[in-house]
């Protein structure tokens, strides 16, 4: 048998039970498509993961990719994955169908990913990322660059990457330096660094398309100075041959895990010979980037959920299998031992990595349904959907990467010593995932962002859309008596983080910013789990429709399985608001009066 | 410079100050030593930790061991660390004159464990494991196995081990099957197979002494019918020539981290010759191997310490030279960079960590206390440091591996993407630390042993000699006014816990054990913080007391510190409390109710 690595029945629960995605078949954007259709491109994902990308996980760990004569080496499968997600489709199946794309919803290509992911997440980091890359291009380029780029892109012969951290640049973007030096021949001389740039050279393709920032020389300090170029690792020649365009890789990061994705180091314009296009408007560069970004920021929530999956079904198995001890009532050592699965703390583990694996998942569905139908929408629809979407992405983002860490050292626990060593997954899982609190915004970022910027965007209004929402997915969950107790306390929860904010805000106009934000952090986990109850909510709502229509397909276990997860999520998990709660409102400021010689 | 892997000012604070070694050394046992005699031996554990192990971190990560020939190969250095840990007195340095040893106490032997722990974790195992299995064979066996075996251990050239764990005997020892066969000739057959045995086979020394559980044929079932063993890899025959003694390494478990240290899969008996020397009497073999079991727990909850205090100061140093971004109330983007120390969410990683590995350290310190003046006492204070300890051992050891798993991740998350690669060292103890939830029973073992066993050992003593002891450290804590608030909050936590504790006891028996104890875990976690909390009052007090006096032999950024991160400790970490408490207090059973075919 395979083993198992995510739940086929719930994605299906997720997409046509709880977020409808027959009614985005509706729209014009998607009216070619079918639930049934959607059900088929799952299925081939399905089939990519199990036979090509699960069977070279363990081996792309095993040896990470390694600088050879400047070039960076991955797997040898890579180039023929690379072209496999190309001509399948894969990615260029949210592009439009001008461009060749199957024009499918960002739900369902995050669906796919998500499976995708759960197989083996260092293999997909190279077709989304090209995804995200050429679909800047349709939206922000000349038809020029569109057209010289996006076919290759979308075919898998070139590979896109998002180009924005330098050295003494990272969280802090306003910093970046690389410079941009214009040539009045339609392209300008870029100069500079970049680090940490995913996917950012390899040999499993023919060349590699950067969308960089970069400041054009005299541009405005700060991030207002910033513009964004593609620059290409080779540019054609009039001839229309790939010839260097001076963009070197001089390392590869070596990192815990993640190993089957290169993360390179590249030096541009050595021999000022590095020439780069400007996407739009020159100093916009930021802006046109957080379109890539906010996108990559639900995928990073996506694929850490897509671990946790993995380490969950992975330590869920070997729970059913392995025996030890005996139930705590049975005092005879003769007796046969049980599956660990049948003592309560082994429990405990299991459904934490469950409910937050669920919980997460339907999260990232929420945020993909709003990116759905703000692309599809219209008017107030549109502009609605954008807010609930923008206040969403900080806990999208950071709740799965936050507890994925957790979620993946409980399947570690799960094995006992076995967990810790490789002849099983779980500590493999427990590195991969270890990267997502940090890149596409580190979890201070994004706090800073939820608390410092979204609650408060346009007057509060993104807050009380979602907060309008939530409200009357809980009056519908109190109709269901197994739900009224956790909706009334996700009620009173969500009263008294609205307290809180309150609180903050005054905190804000008294003490000024620093003093604002600096628990935004444990406000985003607060915010988070509070989230995630919601979530639990509306599937547990669905759970108990689907009981009451005597439904054929899902099974009793299956159905049975939603309502005690949600049971543990709202019993252990939504407790622990107590504590933030109880922080948020103290008036002790040790990390700011703390300087930092006191730290010792 | 030397990077800095523990604080030598607050190793120091608490020996001298909190837990005031220099009454040790008017009791009988300890009474050749001083305080500057005990300050010498740790200068000398710094620069064994600096010199030797600090330096081979990496080299013994990058290579671990190796199975060649049915030996397991490690780093080519530990043959002759071996013999310095032995020639130098490390091995034997709590060893009873009698035996070549110094006499010193517990707390002195950990805290220079700590030290070398700290610089290189996985080469004390070799050492300490051996200092364990000494010290058993001298308490517990005939003079002629401690002839033979102890100078040789003490002395570096035999490696000592704990030999417990079998493929079907993990957490439940109850199912150890090796079997011992009586011969009538003064030894034992011994025929099974081991897992999981730390050091339990290397080329670093010239024999391997393995304290071995075992049943003796015809015994009875369960723990009742285990006995312990000295089990060597190669015994003396007439001539005194080391010979084999049937007892061969089938393989070397490959790990996540922790790569200096090799752990073995050994099989007695294939040739029916493998000897086994019983250890007191038949069937009692548990209650030896718990003799050194409970020591070895407190080593790992130091161990643990050990490693993210390494973490902490090492994201310490680059929290203090990182330039990222500006302070929030600084606008302008051409001001330079400030270290990222000076952000708000760093100092809380920071603290965190802080918080974690002094009060880990410092509880660690209570529980060898508590041990030396066990060792060294009479009576009733003998017996009342017996039972404190007990109590307190579940905590020593799981609160500082739990949370070693998280400040470790805070370490990695310091340096941001840097820290998620193998240029730094933040990832390297992460995955380093992440057994030692595990080893030595993990953390839900630790939960059941103490709700199921020590709260209420001798009709609830153990708990009550420990409250007594806590309530007179809040009261004294009451008089500094910077401590009165958090005094007042663990009194009202500790009666909130007590509280549950009747609830839960009451549960016991109304519902039985499996409902009394499904819910262990997350006591043992709420004592854990409580406990931490008592012991940074307890450095409180001290401080205050130190600054009163205005001491000149601690630094006032020393002292300050003390101060934040005690604040640090009551203002983030103990509110953590408020959702376990919620938790413990349910009457909801997710957890027993949801069987293992509805976790799907």
């Amino acid at each position: 048998m395979e083993p198992k690595f995510y739940s086929k029945e719930n994605l299906k629960f997720l997409l046509h039970e709880v977020f409808d995605v027959a009614e985005l078949c509706k729209r014009d954007a998607f009216k070619e498509h079918t639930p049934e259709n959607f059900d088929m491109i799952l299925d081939a994902a399905d089939s990519m993961a199990t036979n090509h990308l699960r069977p070279i996980l363990v081996e792309m760990d095993r040896n990470p990719p390694y600088l050879e004569n400047g070039k960076i080496k991955v797997h040898p499968k890579m180039g023929a994955l690379m072209k496999k997600f190309g001509d399948d489709g894969w990615i260029s199946m949210s592009a439009p169908h001008t461009y060749g794309g199957q024009q499918l919803p960002f739900t369902i290509l995050q669906a796919s990913a998500f499976i995708m992911a759960a197989a083996n997440y260092s293999t997909i980091a190279y077709p989304f990322l090209t995804t995200g890359a050429a679909h800047l291009i349709e939206v922000f380029c000349t038809k020029d660059l569109q057209d010289t780029y996006i076919p290759k892109m979308y075919s898998g012969a070139w590979q896109g990457t998002m180009a924005l951290t330098e050295p003494q640049a990272g969280s802090s973007l306003s910093d970046v330096v690389t410079s941009a030096k214009p040539t009045g021949n339609g392209h300008y001389l870029i100069k500079g660094q970049k680090v940490f740039i995913s996917c950012g050279d390899h040999d499993g393709c023919e060349n590699i398309v950067h969308l960089m920032l970069a400041r054009i020389e005299g541009a405005p300090a700060g991030t207002k100075g910033i513009s964004l170029f593609v620059v290409p690792q080779k540019r054609l020649d009039e001839n229309g041959k790939l010839v260097s365009n001076d963009v070197n890789t001089v390392g590869v990061f070596h990192k815990m895990g993640y190993h089957g994705a290169p993360i390179a180091h590249l030096m541009m314009g050595e021999k000022d010979d590095c020439r780069g296009y400007l996407v739009g408007e020159a100093h916009k560069g930021l802006s046109y980037m957080f379109h890539m970004m906010n996108e990559a920021r639900i995928g990073v929530g996506l694929q850490a959920t897509a671990i946790a999956s993995a380490a969950y079904y992975n330590s869920l198995e070997y729970a059913n299998v392995r025996l030890q001890g005996r139930k705590l009532n049975e005092k005879d050592p003769a007796k046969p031992q049980t599956a660990i699965i049948n003592h309560a703390d082994v429990k405990r583990l299991l459904l934490f990595q469950k409910a937050v694996v669920e919980g997460s998942l339907s999260l990232v569905m929420q945020a993909t349904s709003y990116y759905d139908k703000w692309a599809s929408g219209e008017g107030e629809e549109k502009e609605n959907n954008f807010l609930k979407l923008e206040i969403l992405t900080p806990m999208v983002k950071s709740y799965p990467s936050e507890m994925s860490i957790l979620t993946t050292s409980a399947g570690v626990q799960v094995f006992g010593g076995y967990g810790y060593t490789k002849e099983y997954l779980a500590e493999l899982f427990f590195r991969e995932t270890r990267i997502h609190t940090i890149h596409e915004g580190t979890t201070a970022i994004h706090g800073m962002d939820l608390l410092g910027r979204k609650v408060m965007m346009q007057g509060g209004k993104a807050t009380m859309l979602l907060m309008q929402e939530v409200m009357e997915d809980i009056e519908t969950a109190k109709k269901h008596e197994s739900l009224k107790p956790y909706a009334d306390t996700l009620s009173k929860k969500l009263l008294k983080l609205q307290e809180i904010t309150m609180h903050l805000m005054s905190v804000a106009q008294s003490k000024g910013p620093e003093t604002f934000l600096s628990d935004a952090t444990l406000y985003l986990e607060a915010f988070g789990i509070l989230a995630i109850g919601w979530q639990w909510l509306k599937m547990g709502t669905k759970t108990e429709e689907l009981k009451q229509a005597g439904t054929k397909n899902y099974s009793a276990e299956f159905l049975d399985s939603k309502i005690y997860t949600l049971q543990y999520f709202f019993e252990y998990e939504v407790p622990k608001t107590e504590g933030l709660f109880t922080r948020l409102l103290s008036t002790n400021r040790v990390t700011l009066e703390a300087k930092a010689e006191q730290i010792v």
